[in-house]
């Protein structure tokens, strides 16, 4: 017995795992070494392969059936279930993976096809994306930015009541561990009239926070603020590589395109809304003087308990580092309670005129900077606009990435009894431009 | 004998068709009646049904294998093959509807399993679109919209350096004859300071080339401009419906969002570059002043080849007209030489930072306005941003669109000595927002 009011898992390394104990439970696709992609659950140090487990009958009813929709080599068709198969397969396998589990043997039994090693296992993205929409729901960041081009007014007049939001990329969505070739494009250098081809010089990262889409709804039917959280499958890292100097001059008047489609980072794991249960807040007051949400962004349940305080930190380890074998420098320490809108709003503004959802879809929250120079979420804000270089234990400086460099992110959410959970990690170094 | 010096097909519908003669013969993905969707070939008043040829062995090596990847319920596989793949299949259904093909008898057994009466097909879309990007080739549009806003310096400045673009939502993508529902939205009244919900009052349509593409790159490999061409599947009528009021207040500072992603349109067709090339142009002279392609984009080849002659029409039939046995009234007739950039251009350009095309994805043009008050590509600028209302044959007057409203787009190319050929329609209804 420990001292812990929370359950352990038989699988001891779950217990004070730093993301993945019994509570947290994330679907994610992988492949064994040597086989084919399919669905499993991070548990400790291992994947609980969900086809093994299929196929050895530890699942019935409802869990059953979503346990076979969560095995194939994409989540789009468990992302597609109904909140209640979702559930019931959260169910049995809380129960399966509980260290009271009472046919453990059998379980054991199965050995390393059932309990795969993570350490040997490839993860692939965990759903084949229909669409990604990035918003900008991260207000110190918008006013951050707003003030490197409008000091005196930052904010647009639209910010508070829209939440603004674009269409990205889904073909170059990529599971951690990617190597991001720095993208070349058209940058106009200060003082020129002809801009030319280059390397992008101003290379960035952006922490966000990603939400998965479950369910659809069809063209011209909203999905309502009370019943958005229905399409929450779960939540990942997003690292939204910007390129900011193709993206000053290509943005006017249709926005970003180039400058942030050749990649963005995602970290493998979902981590669902029932295991981030705990670690929901109340939306944070808005300052006095801020307009409510319209009517059709406001419910007051959402606005008690629909925000989530989610702990989000980026690293950069550079060549250097790694060869001095330094540890990685932290660039930032944020929350997720740094966002204007919740999730649900984000999901019913996006529908209100009608346009469909479907399982699999990605949002970005956008950069969730924090209000203090530690709690920034992309050099371009770390380095004012590429005025003041971060200066690292290696020795270097850094106004934006360099080649080599490695950009980690990581989620930790913590709470009086309750073990911290983790989303796992959003890695990705640059290559050299081609 | 006629006298015409190009060949016919013993489909007679298909001699002096509109849209679907010999030499057009497009690809696209049709129901015949109570069957399951696979792909099919327009030729006249019927569609030659692939999967029956395929079944009844009128295709062998290169051209049967581009058969099998074309006769499935979409043809993504089909986009995926080598070009030579690609144009093997034309060549023989060029042989197989020829009016002198030999073994005419055979198929005329077929009867129509292998001739389905287009008439009495469901037609969907082609493909399913990973990513669907908007550019903004129009210049003529440009300028006008840029007025709009800027009387005094309407084009920003790196409009004539940057195929300037944008993603846009592949999940709304429709084919012709789906009925769009007016979009809810954020709008800001003239003098007021708080936002409402409400039905758009702007609602507008955007006369588009519609580009679906072949192959893909992988990340961190740009397709050049003298390989482009080959990443041309075929050419398709886009109306990219769009709500200029929900635009106007939701746009700054990531671009167009909810005001453009509640509907596309596409004419279910996909036009082959092959039927095209006898109306393959020179790009238009760029005009005195205005600076070269950087190198990226500029191929010698391009620019004496590189542009189609492509006559586009919209038309615009109310209830009131149709309750009247009114004919359509024609809003605007313009020509794909209104592009700034070639195709080629674009699909270099989308791929120069590394992001990756795969089969499938969708490319639109923008809107592709002429220079001249009847050769206008939206309501937006027909009406002078709303000011100006255009007078019907029926009696009613409109500056942007009504309930009921149809609008229905058409395509056509005419060259001496070859026979016109057309895209078929794109045509979409307006229904009230809910």
């Amino acid at each position: 017995m420990t001292s812990t009011t929370y359950r352990l898992s038989w699988v001891t390394s779950a217990n004070n795992h730093r993301d993945f104990p019994l509570q947290n439970l994330p679907f994610g696709i992988f492949s064994p070494e040597g086989l084919p992609p399919r669905g499993g659950v991070a548990i400790g140090d291992f994947i609980f392969d969900l086809q093994t487990a299929v196929e050895n009958s530890l699942f019935t009813g409802e869990a059953l059936s979503a346990a076979q929709a969560a095995s194939g080599k994409s989540l789009n068709a468990f992302f597609a279930l109904p909140v209640s198969a979702r559930l019931a397969l959260r169910e049995r396998l809380l129960e399966l993976l509980d260290a009271d589990y009472a046919q453990l043997k059998n379980l054991q039994a199965q050995g390393e096809a059932l309990l795969r090693p993570a350490s040997v296992c490839k993860m692939h993205l965990p759903a084949k994306v229909g669409d990604y929409t990035d918003f900008y729901t991260g207000i110190h960041h918008a006013v951050n930015v707003g003030k490197l081009f409008r000091p005196d007014n930052p904010l647009l007049p639209n910010y508070k009541y829209v939440p603004i939001g674009y269409h990205g990329r889904s073909s170059t969505i990529y599971p951690s561990g990617f190597a991001v070739r720095r993208p070349l494009g058209q940058t106009l250098k200060p003082g020129q009239e002809v801009p030319a081809l280059t390397p992008s010089a101003r290379l960035d990262y952006e922490l966000e926070l990603g939400i998965w889409v479950a369910g659809s709804n069809p063209q011209g039917e909203a999905i309502s603020i009370a019943n958005a959280a229905e399409h929450i499958a779960g939540f990942c890292l997003l690292n939204d590589w910007s390129a900011r100097d193709l993206q000053a001059w290509e943005y006017q008047p249709l926005g970003p395109f180039l400058a942030k489609n050749f990649a963005t980072t995602v970290s493998p794991w979902v981590v669902t809304a029932e295991a981030l249960a705990p670690y929901r807040s109340a939306q944070p007051a808005r300052p006095e003087g801020d307009p409510q949400p319209l009517p059709y962004l406001y419910d007051a349940a959402d606005q008690a308990n629909g925000a989530f305080d989610i702990e989000l930190e980026v690293l950069l380890h550079t060549a250097a580092q790694k060869a001095q074998g330094l540890p990685p420098h932290r660039l930032g320490l944020s929350n997720t309670l740094n966002m204007y809108w919740t999730v649900a709003q984000l999901i019913t503004h996006h529908t209100v005129n009608g346009c469909s959802l479907r399982s699999g879809d990605l949002l970005g929250t956008g950069t969730l900077s924090g209000p203090t120079a530690d709690s920034l979420g992309s050099l371009l804000e770390l380095s004012n606009g590429g005025k003041q270089a971060i200066r690292l234990d290696s020795g270097e400086e850094r106004c934006f990435l360099a080649d080599g460099d490695e950009i980690i992110m990581l989620a930790r959410c913590k709470k009086e009894g309750h073990p911290s959970i983790g989303f796992g990690e959003c890695r990705g170094v640059i290559l050299a431009a081609s």
